[in-house]
């Protein structure tokens, strides 16, 4: 599931308009052009700080103090951090005893998926459960564990909309089985996973169940007990906290073995000094997701349908992957995946930055990777299709004016980026 | 080497006064007092904040973008990232592209012992030489790799100085030496370690060499091409910088294994989105720690030498660990080991801390710890003399003015400190 990427440091040396193709050469845009005017519609790949968190982080950065120390100064460092970690429960329908807090989506991910195999493997189950959609870090995680540690993993299909297919997850769950993880709604088509039952087939068969909730937490409802969940994971730059900051939401009765190992922070499963700010921050934007989820979320699902409307106005043979639009419920309120027939989506992307308007062809995690999604693959996209997909994502600072520019420069970016593909 | 730790959510219900004993009860200080009240003597757990890391942080904090990210707010971010890593590299004699940024010091050792480590497994070395005074994070991720991953850990000796037995690590080097790791300055008692004595003979060996550098940068010269290492462990909090980032610098032709799984950031040896703000943040750090480094080390020599004459003056009998403090370059400058004879060193920090002064008894990772430390007693120093153990360590916002501040309640702090162990 992993692709080529580029080393650190190279990004400097990279042409900047090294790979366009065809007629979009040397079209991007300045980097240093004032984000007033940009159009951000890439909020899944990472969401503006909300001015909650940035209040937070401000009020604590210059605190002194290592939460793990002993004297007065340690003490009041670890009373905001077990504030925060109070609230963030609160939000999410977990005890605070519950709440491990990590380094970000991709750790909490690493040590749920590793750290239950680990702590499970004694009693000779060595099945791990993950859907085709994961994101990278839990599908290579669970691949890692098969090249290395003698797991044995077991992608599970989903549906034409990115649905897991319950039968077939009922089929390969059995005595062996180790983990179960499934995401609450993917990052590419917003496709939101029936849980519960996930969670309920998952644990009769005493497996250890995850969901990387990165994408969901503060844009669809969760409720950690409610789920029926061992573990959750969840990060605070999704939803309008810091980068570098997340959590996995454990249950107390779930074995969970360390992964990253050392000073015995966080219950001994997550070593590290625990970052005050940035968990400050991490609690303000989950309070305020939370709190307006529902007002917000409504006020988003009408954009996103607006946005469509207006794509397919540009573009009539546009179309869409993911959730049908017409169950709320089941798709991210944000996310908008748009197929443009004949426009390769590296090249749609390219020529809307030109114009301001930041979008993606999927994961900024895969930025760089030439191969299809895995994501659309997994729904029965083919992989010329797969070629051909732009992901709008809206967040909470998205307006109506994010959807005039980008009806008003859409016809010419599709023309072109098709202009493009033709003449290559 | 770990021991037990209170569960996440458990310090807010712990009574404040409750592991006092005797004629220490009660006596916590207001953890809300003003800092401006209190002398920070615990730099080497958490330092503040530097002028410049705040302003940094502060300029990014509204930034919008992911920087694996095509687009242009993407690119802009990306270029933060990639200026800070330059900035980085410069100052510690590394190049951009062997910069690996991590989520702090305790990530970046574990993905260097267990990086290299798998690294090399296929090659049948499955030796792990580490020092018997490394921190948690190297040694619970040595004894991991032995407890699961078939490794087979050495100690190294040390000398009553905390240095490393050379002769003995030369004796114990072979063709089964998988991966060396050295500290370059120990965080209790300030040793610094001969690094490129042991990189030398290590990489002769055909080992990789890595040393944890997280005391060590911006409080020593470190130079990671003139040190032979293969790996080099820092973190931004410990220099003024912010908490939660910090980086490992790898040779580009050293075999890392990649121990956090994912979207395939940082060579695909580190994943997980890159933290523009902490970054950014960590750079300032750096540069201004090391920029005036010389300077300050020997301001803070200057004031841990005036510490210990004012300790001795108030506590006769007090002896020091660590280094000769006729040997500068021997010691950290900011850290003073103190053995102060029928005084338990948690009655010592918990009167002091009443009286406003932050000190420690060692490591800040392991708080709450009953077993006295691995580090003293790998010095030889005896159980009973090193549970009366106080660690101060000084940093760049201390004065004369804290000095005075410990003179001043010293007397007290240990008579009291006395009588309770003498009431036990």
């Amino acid at each position: 599931m992993a692709g080529p990427r580029a080393p650190p440091g190279s990004a400097r040396r990279r042409p900047l308009s090294g790979s366009a193709s065809g007629q979009t050469e040397g079209v991007r845009s300045d980097p240093d052009r004032s984000p007033a005017d940009r159009s951000y519609l890439d909020h899944a790949a990472t969401t503006p700080m909300r001015a909650e968190a940035v209040a937070a982080v401000t009020a604590e950065l210059t605190r002194t103090g290592n939460p793990s120390s002993a004297h007065g100064s340690g003490r009041a460092a670890r009373r905001v951090v077990e504030d925060a970690r109070e609230l963030i429960a609160a939000r999410l329908g977990a005890d605070p005893a519950e709440v491990v807090l990590t380094g970000g989506g991709t750790e909490a991910d690493n040590l749920a998926v590793k750290g239950a195999y680990w702590a499970r493997r004694d009693a000779d189950r060595r099945d791990v459960l993950v859907s085709a959609v994961e994101h990278h870090a839990v599908g290579d995680a669970a691949l890692w564990l098969a090249q290395t540690q003698g797991a044995q993993v077991t992608l599970l299909p989903v549906d034409a909309a990115g649905r897991l297919d319950l039968d077939a997850y009922a089929a390969a769950l059995g005595p062996r089985s180790a983990v179960v993880s499934v995401m609450w709604a993917n990052n590419e088509v917003g496709t939101v996973q029936p849980v519960r039952a996930v969670a309920e087939a998952g644990r009769a068969a005493g497996a250890v169940v995850h969901s990387d909730a990165v994408q969901a937490v503060g844009h669809v409802p969760v409720d950690f007990a409610a789920s029926g969940l061992d573990l959750l994971s969840l990060t605070a730059h999704k939803l309008g906290g810091p980068v570098g900051v997340g959590a996995l939401l454990a249950r107390r009765s779930t074995a969970l073995a360390a992964v990253q190992h050392g000073g015995g922070q966080e219950r001994d499963v997550r070593s590290g000094t625990l970052d005050v700010v940035g968990v400050a921050g991490f609690a303000a934007a989950v309070d305020v997701a939370v709190r307006t989820l529902q007002e917000e979320a409504a006020r988003e699902v009408a954009l996103r349908e607006e946005l469509f409307a207006r794509v397919r106005a540009a573009v009539p043979d546009a179309s869409r992957h993911g959730a049908s639009p017409d169950d709320p419920a089941a798709g991210l309120p944000g996310v908008l995946s748009v197929q443009i027939p004949g426009a390769p989506g590296d090249a749609v992307v390219m020529l809307l930055d030109a114009a301001g308007v930041d979008a993606s062809t999927g994961s900024a995690c895969s930025a760089g990777v030439t191969a299809p999604s895995h994501v659309l693959t997994a729904l029965g996209v083919s992989e010329a299709e797969a070629r051909s997909v732009v992901r709008f994502s809206l967040g909470h600072t998205t307006t109506a004016a994010d959807l005039d520019r980008v009806s008003a420069v859409l016809p010419d970016v599709v023309a072109r980026a098709r202009a493009a593909a033709a003449y290559v």
